[in-house]
């Protein structure tokens, strides 16, 4: 299942990067299973990891493998990502083999084995089938081009139980000269990024500063992956990773204007990129957003927000297309909010008022709720009426199909 | 679905506290749904209610007439309970049919109306209908009587989706005089008390002050009705009330034995009767104990053991008996804990070794977490390697029919 139209966009050819995959039998046979980008020299390449303290393998591996190429001055050249196996839960002998998978690559490509960031999505526990991986690079490696169609089959060459490619673009002018931003991602279950997702790719041709790429990413990161949840477990391996290869236009600090037009274009890509995963949630029926407003300050809004996107007896009457109200009603009410005087709560489903002076709506009528309730998107506009501060967050439905999906995944 | 065998003990009488029961048609015809119990003159009542800030009218008056019978230096005589309807989400109107009906009872009964204490619960934003609900009190109130047949009617008779009456019995020797502490439950979906749960109802014959008895009631609260989850959702009516009649033996303060007998015994008492709610958990196919030890204080043993226990994917691999082990280890990884070494975690499966050293233990096969994972009642011990302290919470499986019972819930 899935929500809306499926749609993979046409990307532009970013100068210099390459991308290439193979089908190395990972988990399953014939599979597009290995992804490999090149990214050129001079670029600049910054990284959000999970926060989650039982993090992979891999995720420790690219962590340091980033550190040692800002310590000599360089950036990293290849990422190497790997699906049907997390390498998480592997101890000492999961980083061994995420180093040893960087080591073939790097032998391969004539580069320093930390010039590799290896990414790794899928079960967790197993050990990684290193001869399958490692056989996987050449025919990888072979492919790279930078063409739509290597953009295309990357984003499908990272895919778990996710059912579409998922890819965002938009090219901007900036000044006399057109900047490009293209990113892919994958996630379906195990939503509830802490700081990144579970795995995206941006990429841009802008000229930027380490420490300024570093802050774009985390900012657009807040209002985009770290805004959405399907079932509130914060993977192993989330990881976000944006690279500027610099052969295009200078975004810089003190040109305000050609930072806020690339800040705007990469929030829409970090954005697009964050809602597909939501809509292709793990058995998803709906595309909610969870519009929370009149909050003390933002994490007030957020905490809401979640309460209310993580609540079961929500999210299954969502899936029953069910106007049930009262456990929204229940879910902000549970929310951790001091001194909440929820008299001065209003809830609306898109234009239908639900709540406002602690109980049901004069105006509501189960008809309207009803008819709000058939739609596949909808929006919970919450606002509590204490302050200025607001937030947004999706969040996908609790259906059959969840439960099917996550009760016969290692089947 | 529910876990082990229906049982329900033969309760021994309370002189002095009678019961009574009803069928007045509040949601379903036929359904017996109105309960009235009989508190006798001189007896303490105690009581602790949901932190839901939307709490139920119910709540606000049960509440409110609980401090004005004690500023008259009196004890409430009556508890009403009916089922089919919470009375939440219902603002001024429900705070003005919750106390309607305390004084059509009162009036029956020939007590001030602050003397009855109203409890509902049900379906959250429909007005109570008050014709049927009075036009029932009359019954209830005739059919007062104190016997075991008495109590298991009125353990039926505050029952929703439950599968099953809920009651739990101890006899305690104290002294020369032997004790009674009877009590019963209801609950099975939208359970994350915070406080109390979602109904209890504890009487004992002893003698107990009532800051004492306060004092008790919050203790055992603490170890057991609140640390049961089936779906991290805090309802909007939950309470908890704990009766002692006075006329039996006398436990206080200064005589440590009695009242450490009795401590225990209410202890049992309450934790018997929250594990039933586990039991009766909505789809429940597994009761799960989460055994969290080690850890640097009791908050951080509940932080760790709720995140587990409200995991979707750790719920759904139990349901689908699949010893997915990584997941548990993504859920602890994710707790909310500070400067978490988890090369130190043990993880385990009743008796069998999961994780160690930050990856699969080397004793695991998979045989071994299988043959665990077919089991009905299921112990994961974790252990933080981190500290002292621990925490035990009980917790339900995620199965195909928690999401039909709460997607169908209102049809």
């Amino acid at each position: 299942m899935a929500v809306g139209e499926a749609y993979f966009p046409d990307m532009p050819v970013i100068d210099g990067l390459r991308l290439g995959t193979s089908r190395a039998g990972i988990k399953t046979p014939e599979r597009r299973d290995l992804v490999v980008i090149e990214i050129p020299e001079g670029a600049r390449i910054v990284g959000a990891f999970t926060r989650n303290a039982f993090c992979a393998a891999p995720v420790i591996v690219a962590r340091d493998h980033l550190a040692r190429c800002a310590s000599r001055g360089t950036a990293a050249r290849y990422l190497m990502i790997n699906t049907g196996n997390a390498n998480a839960g592997t101890g000492e002998t999961g980083l061994h083999d995420a180093r040893a998978t960087c080591a073939a690559l790097a032998q391969l490509a004539g580069v320093e084995e930390d010039s590799v960031l290896p990414f790794s999505t899928g079960v967790i526990g197993e050990p990684l089938p290193m001869e399958r991986l490692i056989g996987g690079l050449p025919a990888a490696f072979a492919a790279l081009d930078g063409t739509a169609q290597a953009w295309h089959e990357a984003a499908q060459g990272i895919l778990t139980t996710d059912t579409r490619a998922k890819g965002a673009s938009v090219t901007l002018q900036i000044g006399d000269e057109t900047v490009t931003i293209n990113g892919i991602s994958k996630g379906s279950g195990m939503i509830r990024p802490n700081m990144a997702t579970m795995l995206a790719f941006v990429a841009t041709d802008a000229s930027i500063e380490t420490s300024l790429l570093d802050a774009l990413l985390h900012e657009t990161l807040d209002r985009s992956f770290n805004c959405i949840t399907v079932d509130s477990d914060t993977s192993t391996n989330d990881a976000c990773m944006l690279m500027a290869t610099g052969r295009g236009a200078v975004v810089a600090d003190k040109d305000s204007e050609a930072l806020e037009i690339f800040r705007n274009g990469l929030q829409r890509v970090m954005t697009e990129l964050a809602q597909a995963i939501i809509r292709d949630g793990e058995g998803a029926t709906k595309f909610v957003t969870l519009q929370v407003s009149g909050a003390e300050d933002r994490q007030e809004a957020l905490d809401v927000a979640f309460t209310v996107a993580h609540s079961p007896l929500v999210k299954t009457a969502l899936y029953a297309s069910d106007a049930n109200w009262g456990r929204i009603l229940a879910a902000v009410g549970r929310a951790p909010v001091e001194n909440f005087d929820v008299s001065r709560v209003v809830i609306a489903l898109d234009d239908v008022r639900l709540v406002e002076h602690g109980g049901r709506a004069a105006s509501y009528t189960e008809d309207a709720g009803s008819a709000v309730m058939a739609r596949d998107e909808i929006t919970i506009h919450i606002d509590l009426g204490r302050g200025e501060a607001q937030a947004t967050v999706w969040t996908s439905d609790l259906s059959h199909d969840y439960v099917s999906i996550n009760a016969d995944y290692r089947n």
